[in-house]
């Protein structure tokens, strides 16, 4: 059976991991006979986001804490995975991958990546095994990679796409029920909820990336 | 297109709605057509449970705004939907819906059902529309509905089976990847995470569901 990782990075779209990303992604890794590695860094949320009214509130919450939501209690602090334990790896879209793993969010093309996050998937590539980004996370991907040429889809959002350039990254559109390929470095990458609309809709290029990921792997 | 509630209870299974029990009925809605009308009851949790330990912390959470999450922020107070608005109604499983949406989880067979719940599935119920429930929430419809005979499946758990039949409803035995149908009433049930064991399992009773959910609506 092979163990792919999920690097999770909360739980709810306007601060953590988004949650029809990360749950699919579960399902289709189950349903392919792969058995979930779930993760998350050990530190505090960028901030807690009202997911009723959209505003940010004053509560203080950990990643890792709140990401065994979507786990079910199963998953460790990514400081404690190798990429040897592992055969591919699958990061989950939210703006918890760009305020949580990086703060890609406040800075764009010079933004700080978590360094266990950097590790993992800087070793995951090294050892020649298949890493699948959603939503925003390819362009997490095109900074932890810059020195890779890494190519990388996001799906048609004109910001992100000149941002991801801007860092040396080579961005592909795609459709959201799609799946780019990068073969040199075992990228896969799909738009997810970066194009929506719906969840139908995000389940169809997730699904693809699971079993490109698991074909790589 | 037929419009489904999806009567949310927090997030995460230790102390609100089951995240993956959740995620698959919208997913399943959104693959067959229908719209799921997200709500949840505005109230404190019962408790704020840290997912990665198993403890009780002592934060204190809302489970509309914790419900949100899994709604994307598309969510309604559940007071304020009317029977009349959708054609069928479904609610996931998860401890929240024995500690936030009722106290069954303290009080079993004496239980306090939230006033908002007991209303809309008797409305429900008595529209002659379908009500489906996963998990451990066919227990709190044997309450709702006492005085309807209800046949409801919540797996083999012989503790919960014996309560439900204590209050009055009939349960039947049913495996993880089937459905029950209580003809009457249109009720429709599955065991998902009271038996598990994985995602995939849960996904194929609940698929079912949603199917059925449907025709019957």
């Amino acid at each position: 059976m092979k163990k792919i990782g999920v690097l999770l990075s909360g739980c709810g779209v306007y601060d953590g991991a988004e949650i029809h990303e990360s749950v699919i992604t579960l399902l289709a890794l189950d349903r392919n006979g792969a058995e979930a590695v779930c993760m998350a860094p050990d530190i505090e949320q960028h901030h807690v986001v009202n997911h009723f009214n959209g505003e940010p509130s004053d509560e203080k919450r950990n990643v890792l804490v709140e990401s065994a939501r979507i786990a079910r209690g199963n998953i460790r602090d990514v400081k404690t995975v190798s990429a040897d334990e592992i055969d591919g790896l699958i990061i989950p879209g939210g703006h918890g991958a760009a305020k949580n793993l990086s703060n890609f969010a406040l800075m764009g093309k010079d933004a700080i990546i978590n360094p266990d996050v950097i590790k993992i998937v800087r070793d995951m590539v090294e050892s020649n095994k298949p890493v699948g980004a959603l939503c925003i996370v390819p362009a997490l991907l095109s900074k932890i990679l810059e020195d890779k040429n890494p190519e990388v889809t996001i799906g048609n959002d004109f910001g992100t796409i000149e941002t991801i350039e801007d860092i040396g990254g080579v961005h592909v559109a795609c459709s959201v029920d799609q799946i780019h390929i990068d073969q040199t470095n075992k990228l896969i990458t799909t738009p997810a909820y970066m194009l929506g609309p719906g969840i139908k809709d995000v389940a169809e290029g997730i699904e693809k990336l699971v079993k490109a990921v698991l074909k790589y792997a």
